[in-house]
């Protein structure tokens, strides 16, 4: 054992194979004993969401915890997190459920870990990029990496985008927001178009947010990516700010029916075709009266590919103030990359004719 | 260490904070060395998928593996796979890309562990539960779960689903299936509607592919889901089989001009009212000829609740051969929560339309 501190997570539920506090309590050599205060905690909070119906008896295990340890709570969950210490560890028990974990890990383990390791200040920033592999990235910022040792430099991938993570650790904060800024600067001039947007700020909701910012708003005409698009405008709070809705036009029939799609067009070209995109959008932006309209069709596979579209073949159109536009985009990947890049396609598309951020 | 086998992921690429390859030789006391073939394999790679763009040198950093190690490689990805002896455990290092990882664990280590561990079969089936928390679903099973040692038990929260897993260790493959087909039908006894499928098949696949089989299709009406029930509905491969399209209809103006919603009665119901959710999806089914469509319309938060109608109110529709039936749901959560929740409710209320399946 050489960490003097330990997160774990997982395994704290009501079932019988949530075994965690059983082992804690092996590991430090102490008894499970029953905390009062969180059976009231969980009898009360099953009346408040499941008023009509019994709590079955396991839910109860939750309340059992080594002897030793501090019940820290789960103010979203009904496993409470506990601290306990093992030899020299300073262990802490967390849920699993990722909602339930973050909470806890911000809310009540870092302050501890603030506290116990002295005044250690850290400020990070995560800088998210679209259009740049991740070696690529590496390679661009690897001249400000090497410069500033006092910063931390980590990449992440989240399919399509990569994530390039600035980590500050000192002694206040001010030193800490100083030498954070300062790589920061460095490493957006590094990657120009690349970076999109920072700190947990999606794809799509930056974007969004520039079209409230001008008082704009977009429809979108989707077909092989089945509302994948819309559902990245909409998931963001207050995207009602900037997006009309879409037509999903999964059948030729609707492509026809809900956006004026010309039938004799979609049976000389294809549904995949740079006619149909355009066509899509035009009648999308026409039927919602929206600013933009951005539309997609294309073969996401498995099956449906042919020696002339294969799988991965997407036609992408922006309809909007400027007049349309189509690009062919040729993806790899299995159905739901496919979808993913296409619709990012999609939304890039929208991103060039709003400013000059072409990516390669 | 007392393990015999273990897998570890993550930390194999080309940028600067993968160090898993460096640690583990250092761990083997055995130097690096450069695979040669996967040099190869690099380069070849590249060129087919970037073939305008110099690869960055970092990326043949991924072929240096510990001297002493037997390479996997990696079907999928940049960054080769191997395995690893220190001391008297077999180490996997596997990337931890999620896709990449799944087939090297099924395609090269299992086969691996099967092997060294003699004749051992594990199978295993997964039951998915919509509509029963984990505790209700631990406590319908326990008694098939005390009758039955020979299987092992594991719960698994996927929200808003439950899953259950059965695995069956044995010496031959006929003892693992006769033992896991006996105590999963005893589970499904004991589970009744609350199992919809098994075994990776999603919610809504289940509930298309039932359509397909039946020759009909859908069509959704989506307000606050703003495409996420789509979405769900059109992720499978082959959904064109079952799903016509949608209307995202997240401004009023569309719910009027695209689904023929009157525009008086969004004034007096306001949109989130049973009235505009029968007429959703009364004039999806009618505008995209399909055999059902399925309507939603609510408020997901975190904005726009109000004393009357707080976050989480939804109304849900179906309108199919039958006629238009509506229901109220309130549902807990932050915005993403209340949306999943609001699109299994309307994929819930086609369940009940197609079977005797009616959940709590």
């Amino acid at each position: 054992m050489r960490a003097d501190y330990c997160i774990v997570s997982g395994g704290l539920g009501p079932t019988a194979d949530d075994l965690t506090a059983a082992c804690a309590a092996q590991a430090a050599g102490v008894p499970l004993r029953t905390y009062e205060p969180w059976l009231e905690h969980l009898r009360r909070r099953w009346a408040k969401i499941r008023p009509n119906e019994t709590m079955p008896a396991n839910n109860l295990r939750q309340a059992e915890v080594p002897g030793s340890a501090e019940v820290l709570g789960n103010p979203d969950g009904s496993a409470p997190a506990f601290a306990l210490r093992i030899d020299r560890c300073q262990f802490f028990f967390l849920p699993g459920v990722p909602r339930e974990y973050h909470r806890i890990v911000e809310e009540m383990v870092l302050p501890r870990l603030v506290a116990a390791t002295g005044n250690a200040i850290l400020r990070s920033r995560i800088l998210h990029c679209y259009g740049v592999t991740e070696s690529k990235l590496d390679e661009l910022v690897s001249a400000v990496r090497e410069a500033h040792p006092e910063v931390r430099f980590g990449f992440r991938t989240k399919f399509p985008e990569n994530h390039l993570s600035l980590s500050a650790l000192a002694a206040d904060a001010a030193t800490a927001e100083a030498s954070l800024s300062r790589v920061e600067r460095k490493c957006r001039e590094a990657l120009g178009p690349f970076v999109y947007g920072a700190d947990g700020v999606t794809f799509a909701q930056a974007l969004g947010e520039e079209l409230a910012r001008r008082g704009e708003t977009i429809c979108c005409a989707e077909s092989c990516t089945g509302g994948l698009l819309t559902q990245l405008l909409t998931e963001v709070g207050g995207s009602s700010r900037w997006t009309a809705g879409a037509f999903v036009t999964y059948s030729n029939d609707l492509k026809h029916s809900a956006l004026g799609v010309p039938r004799e067009m979609l049976q000389q070209h294809g549904a995949v075709s740079e006619a149909v995109v355009r066509a899509m959008a035009e009648g999308a932006r026409e039927r919602s009266g929206a600013t933009w309209s951005a539309a997609i069709t294309g073969i996401a596979g498995p099956d449906g590919g042919t020696a002339d579209k294969p799988v991965g073949t997407v036609w992408l159109g922006l309809c909007g103030p400027p007049g349309t536009t189509a690009r062919l985009a040729k993806y790899r990947g299995d159905r739901g990359q496919v979808r993913l890049q296409a619709a990012y396609g999609a939304l890039q598309l929208l991103r060039e004719a709003l400013g000059p951020t072409r990516v390669p």
